[in-house]
């Protein structure tokens, strides 16, 4: 297939657990809400890639998965997992624990930073409480996080939805807490991160779509971004919309509407399993094929990022298949929209965290 | 294939119309506007599907299938039609005429009842009347009704929208309607059904998605029930959202997210026709494959049980067989997930009614 | 295929530019937002498929097509694919330029015109100003204007959303505007127009689903049109739901619901490419085969009349011919569904206005 050898760009995902799981441990990461199930199209997946890429018969049995994956160790069935993703450069979202030292100890090339606002802002909080300022050190905070990350990642999705309210200035009075949640605030703190990713050229990505059990689905669709897409057009700002199901076309829209904006199916890839092509198809109805990146969003099991690259090869490969049979699409142009999803795109968002990385690794320490 | 014969459990269905029925008889059955039509998904799978059930050429025409029918007699049609689908357990909701014994003398197999709740307060109210201790009196009916029934049903979608308002205590004033329509009489009702569902071990199914006239299809997106899901998780009811169309990738997510949730597809099988299948796929994306069951929701037309059963074993079984012929699951997988969504996810879901059923069929009467 | 001769009714279209375009002009009305893409699914299918009708290889790249189509001449261009299309009666919504008279003198068949409620109103107020009776002199000169007419549009999705209010009187007071936003305005004009199109048999058409820039997606939905689709049934109108994607499925559902809706799927057909046969199969769901009409939408390039067409004739034809093989319609049924959508449907709904357009005709000037 024209996908198989392509290097992947995985512009979002997280670190792996690397302790012993046991089924209800593995279940649980295997899904968004209380549990996740090996009776499910991500568990039929789990059972047909990862276990011949541990060197299993493809379709063993949950117990049997588990058990050599526990004799294998999990970091080495964790490096085997990523080493086999064919991802040479990831973005990881620290948000939520894992550290990119970490994680590039388990898997091959580029470990690049995304940095959650509302971990930084929750941070800073709890440093210096409720003190006038706590805004300007919020800002500081982030211009200093961001001098070696390549993006900023909200999950405002999850605490009040995607109708946050426009904020250019903070509110002037508020009890600062722990898990942000007032929806000025963070409207405030997207806005700041809007502003900041465009002065340094940092993409901002959202959560939309599904996701854990405290988001409402309603709330995270991503056309309540109209509003905030429409004032930052222009602005010099590339925003990531991730994940996107069941509101993927939604998405495609807003991307084959406003320049600066990009989407990827992030963990609907993985999560439905032999349905991937089917939902990239309903995307490339109307994504432009320049606004459409890869991202596994894996988290906690390095099946996720594994089955992210596997789904995501096999289902665009497949229907870049069924277009140059029926005539719709030459290979070459084929090659050209898989190298773009791939990686290019991609590149070409974060060019200038990117090249500001490769620059500082060029320096001499100190 | 190898939904060929696996025996159904038709947990959300209705009585038939025995009466002879013209074609505008027959068309505004088959519709749930003013009238269906057979230039239609439907109308074609009649004319393809029930055609042979009794004997006649597939395809024939709709006026030549009517004649045939009538001259069968439309009982004898009804019988032939429930007797083909293969479906030896039915689940009635009553709610709308038509009895369990009437279907039994129809229908092969157990027949079991669904209490409607917006009927049986409607019935208490038209009794008793707006005196104070009204509410306790529906209580009582509705605890008297579940000795007998396997399953509650509320039609809150139609009526105010499912997204009613959570009230743990009846309105302390409220002007007794025949056809409730109150949102907080109905908020409390589906509440106290849900309270006496987790005591008994009823389930309470949820009309969800596309439907009647009276109903606003904005209102019926289950997501709306988000709140009501959480509210009820860990108490031990089970929650049937049915039917779902468009709407059944949400209904799929809520199953995902909550244990005690389960998604049928219902009157969307047999609307859909030759799409039953893609369908079927679209919800497989995310729903865990304990969630899913079988219904048709056939309502007066015989037809509608039938096409339930029939094209949901040829959409289930043709997505199968792909599967299969992809890889991406053994057919020893898929068969144990036809057989749990046919019929091993509803008797596990009804398993308390159900059991207290059998050991009152064994009981000698008096 | 079934589709590949039959005449095609464009029910809705707009006129074309005839001026020369270079790549960023034309890629500028490829697509809704602030540009379009030949990276995109409808720009490969311009070079698949609007290449060869202009003699140029299948496939040929985006500057080569564009210089070929400057040396034709922006008008042989326009006129060579106009003719391709095989549509022998165009409905032209003359609301933002291009007249009949040009397009006729481009294309072959009947060219009528489709007159934009908006537009009229936006003109009398521009000549008479906010005078008493402003109302009045709206409602009579969209009457003049109906006499020529077959149909009415409005783009009240795009000015305030299908959630306008009803309005059965002018407000009785306005500051006129221009560009007419006043929800209350609109939803009088919008009011006015369904009675006049009611008494005079002219289909009121409604854009709805993705469109220009300044659309909110959101208030796009053809759902909102519900509780005005309820007023509106048995008062004599047609309603035409234009585009609907990618809430076709809602669009659907209504038509199924309501006798005297149709749907379109207009511009999605062009913009989705190669997934126009996935699109057309979801709507095929639950839409009465009497209820889907054809139209291209295109407006400024004619490469979007040409697709439009080629698109929907290839979608449809290969979707029939996949349920014919699969024993699910008859070849003869196949047929008739496909010249319903092709032009029956819409011959039935501008019944009215052709016959009063056809007798205006035959009658000797003067």
């Amino acid at each position: 297939m024209l996908t198989d050898d392509v290097p992947l760009t995985d512009h979002h995902c997280h670190g792996v657990d690397v302790g012993t799981l046991d089924r209800p441990g593995f279940e649980r990461l295997l899904g968004e809400g209380a549990r996740g199930d090996f009776d499910s199209a991500i568990g039929l997946a789990v059972r047909r890639w990862c276990a011949p890429a541990l060197d299993l018969p493809a379709h063993v049995g949950p117990d049997v998965y588990l058990r050599h994956r526990a004799q294998l160790g999990a970091s080495e069935a964790a490096a085997r997992l990523l080493r086999a993703t064919g991802v040479n450069r990831w973005f990881l979202d620290t948000g939520i624990g894992g550290s990119t030292a970490d994680f590039a100890a388990l898997a091959e090339g580029e470990v690049h930073e995304v940095v959650r606002l509302e971990e930084v802002a929750a941070q800073v909080i709890a440093q210096v409480g409720a003190v006038s300022g706590v805004y300007d050190r919020i800002e500081t905070e982030l211009r200093a996080r961001a001098e070696t990350a390549v993006g900023f990642k909200t999950i405002v999705a999850y605490r009040c939805g995607l109708d946050f309210p426009p904020q250019d200035h903070p509110p002037t009075s508020f009890a600062p807490e722990h898990r942000l949640t007032d929806p000025h605030v963070l409207g405030w703190l997207v806005g700041l991160g809007a502003r900041i990713g465009a002065e340094l050229g940092l993409p901002l990505q959202f959560h939309t779509g599904f996701g854990d059990p405290d988001l409402r689905l309603r709330h995270s669709d991503p056309l309540l971004l109209t509003d905030f897409l429409r004032r930052t057009a222009g602005t010099g700002l590339s925003v990531m919309l991730l994940h996107c199901w069941p509101f993927h076309r939604h998405a495609a829209y807003l991307a084959h509407l406003f320049d600066h904006v990009h989407v990827d199916l992030g963990l609907t890839i993985p999560y439905v399993g032999q349905r991937a092509g089917a939902v990239l198809a309903e995307t490339l109805e109307l994504v432009p094929f320049r606004a459409l990146c890869y991202s596994s969003d894996g988290y906690g099991l390095p099946e996720l990022h594994y089955l992210g690259a596997v789904l995501w090869r096999r289902g665009l490969g497949t229907l870049m298949d069924e277009w140059i049979a029926a005539g719709a699409i030459t290979t070459a142009d084929a090659e050209d929209l898989v190298t773009a999803i791939a990686h290019r795109n991609a590149e070409r968002a974060y060019r200038a965290p990117l090249e500001r990385t490769a620059r500082k690794s060029d320096r001499p320490v100190g």
